[in-house]
């Protein structure tokens, strides 16, 4: 994924389509949405928006990791780890709601930015893109609802477990992989204390899978499957969901 | 909300008017989409549908009560309590996936439903149904962020606390109210154990809220509002959020 950054100058349409949730928009489209939308990066640690305010802009991160979280007076929650290209907290954009959640970069970050009403306006000019958006949208929720099911039905190792599986997964990597992120980060997204986590870790070498610093070995995948009760129609990791296609009449 | 048992007749336009996600319709839209809606009534514990089914209807919530739920070999968790009008489990019906959780009534249920094709027809033909699909999604996602969030950053008592102020906000009723649903279910989709309701419920009343039997009370707004860290904009109940309208270039 090559952006050029842009400083002002607006994003080429070939630029957007690389983005799965435009790729299969018009060349009117991605050029109108182009001229509004800006390349940004973002440091390590700085905050894109936070919890409360008023958006914007429609973010999509093109390269490097963001954090989506919030915090209490006692406590942070680090509620989604998000790798590129993907769209976040879209339905604060839509419906004008100031955003439940702060987001951060977590390395540099390159991100899109697509004012709102230009968005909005595209949105009615062209029913395709609010139907990208729409599929865009459904996978978030269907995410969230996952999180609400992880933290209510499983256990915190099991929670772990599951990510373990699913990093190996999407990595393509065989049995084995890296961490992508240091262990208290890690801990916050799963519902963990730091502490719980290395007791975990511990625990699951004998569930068939083996942490060592940062890296990942599946010893026995089956065992590790049957240890977090994975589901294979329930827990697939779902990617770029769109919109179905009617069927003719 | 009076709906009619259709009985295979389909539904009248003007009966769906009354469902807010569709007020705005036009009467051809609604029209054809009433000619292959019907209205069923589920008897109380009846189930809709299953977590891992695809979808063939997006249902709609009349009258009556429906839980969203989904178990593991160890645990239950309900996680959505619908009260009408409410569309649910969209995201799976746009999308074509299997629903990732179950539906069951918990009252006598009125329950419009319409053929997934003949929705997704009619988004294509009329984009003003697509954007107020967008927005009542939309509304769902936030639900779920809140419930990861509650889940993350409050304890038991909290969400409680939080719940019953909600409760007799959203009736309108002064500062007392009754209690909608049994213990049971309240502990399952506030994930406490019934045991935990029942001390949670004896401490709540020096932090301002006296619940006996199914009678709620709040004796001190601004201390029940402090103990379950309120806070009025990302804790607000939101209804019937729909796309905001662009403003003109």
């Amino acid at each position: 994924m090559n952006f050029d950054v842009t400083g002002g100058h607006g994003v080429e349409p070939g630029q957007l389509r690389r983005a799965p949730m435009f790729s299969s928009l018009s060349e009117e489209t991605l050029s109108t949405l182009g001229q509004s939308a800006e390349l940004r990066i973002y440091e390590r640690d700085e905050t894109l928006f936070s919890a409360g305010e008023h958006p914007e802009y429609l973010h999509i991160l093109i390269k490097g990791s963001v954090q989506l979280g919030a915090t209490s007076e006692e406590r942070e929650a680090v509620v989604e780890l998000l790798r590129p290209v993907d769209a976040f907290l879209m339905a604060a954009v839509f419906t004008g709601q100031p955003y439940l959640m702060s987001a951060k970069a977590l390395t540099t970050a390159h991100i899109l930015q697509i004012p709102s009403q230009a968005l909005l306006r595209q949105m009615t000019a062209d029913p395709q893109l609010g139907m990208n958006m729409l599929g865009s949208l459904a996978q978030h929720y269907r995410q969230m609802v996952r999180q609400v099911k992880n933290l209510r039905l499983r256990t915190a190792a099991q929670r772990l477990a599951l990510y373990l599986l699913h990093l190996v997964e999407s990595d393509n990597s065989g049995r084995s992989t890296t961490l992508p992120y240091d262990k208290r980060l890690l801990a916050a997204h799963l519902d963990m204390t730091p502490e719980s986590l290395s007791r975990s870790i511990a625990d699951l070498r004998k569930h068939g899978v083996d942490v060592r610093k940062d890296q990942v070995s599946i010893t026995d995948l089956e065992k590790l499957r049957a240890f977090c009760r994975l589901d294979q129609v329930l827990d697939a990791l779902e990617a770029d969901l769109k919109v179905i296609a009617p069927q003719d009449d």
